[in-house]
């Protein structure tokens, strides 16, 4: 009976963190085999729990109650980026050059794991867009990004409002001969004038 | 500055957990967005800390305060598995097949790592050995894990024990023309008559 611990705990671990059972396996271990580690652990959660919560304008973090990016003034009211999940907003912000808001829908359109348009709250984007908006859509370059893509330029193009999409082409490193033919036929199409 | 904090969490849980970084931020993202999750693991590393810990014979999980291994007086006292990690002892005993005891080294020899055969206690495997112990040596079929089995070896061969090691051979599902000569040399080496 008490053997079934472990397994239950990786169970519950991997299901409320989208881990798979093997890591969640190998985190378990590594957390029995050393306590101090699992204290720590459980001080990070701590803060999370404490200090991050998600900010209701645009669904990104807010850390002590402040989203840092709706309530900065510096940044372009007007351009909103619309990207699926936070981890995106977090890597467009390395980048260091986006200085717009952002919405993070939370989700993709994705009928295999059934999540349909009404699964996902659009009207909430909706509601923040004005005549002066401009949308960048940032979703990922999958199938269920292109359908949500279309989905929401559907929803916005009678707004009469500046819609525009990030670039497809060929990423840092790739190998021409291993890219499949839409990406190849997308970079050929977006082109630009060679600049030294 | 608090734009920092979920990157400070992020590397403190993956310093703490041996997951990557990537895996990290996906957990935390996961736990971020679902308090009810982030309590529910919560949960799990309370019961993990209350309930498991290490065996100090055979370095295997003790639930509650017994070894579901040491303490079974079903199991062949003298058959000693020895493995590098407790993992490895969760994955054999899910055959079913092995009733004997196990050691868990912790760790393999790996001078990249700077795990010198002085950072494994391989004395408290030997103070386990008597005269009618047999040894199975499980250890991984990479460099380390040879190294780390010749190295007991040699301890233990003026022991006058038996000690055997598990098969190296085609596993399930393999694809001959993949498989590389040391492996199919020892797939050879350890052919057994056919059986119906």
């Amino acid at each position: 009976m008490e053997k079934k611990l472990f397994e239950q705990i990786s169970e519950n671990i991997s299901k409320n963190s989208a881990l798979t059972k093997k890591t969640s396996e190998r985190l378990i271990n590594n957390l029995i085999i050393d306590k101090e580690a699992l204290d720590n652990f459980v001080t990070q959660l701590d803060k999370i729990k404490k200090n991050i919560s998600i900010c209701e304008i645009c669904n990104y973090y807010k850390i002590n109650d402040k989203c840092m990016i709706c309530e900065d003034s510096q940044r372009n009211q007007n351009v909103i980026c619309v990207v699926a999940n936070q981890l995106d907003v977090n890597n467009i912000e390395k980048i260091n050059k986006y200085k717009g808001l952002y919405h993070v829908l939370g989700a993709e359109i994705n009928l295999n794991k059934r999540k349909t348009p009404s699964d996902i709250d659009f009207q909430k984007l909706i509601s923040r867009i004005n005549k002066e908006t401009e949308l960048i859509l940032a979703l990922n370059a999958t199938f269920e990004g292109e359908l949500t893509t279309n989905y929401i330029y559907q929803l916005t193009k009678n707004l009469n409002i500046n819609i525009t999409r990030i670039a497809k082409g060929i990423p840092l490193g790739g190998s021409l001969d291993y890219m499949d033919e839409t990406t190849l036929e997308s970079a050929f199409k977006n082109r630009k004038k060679y600049e030294v």
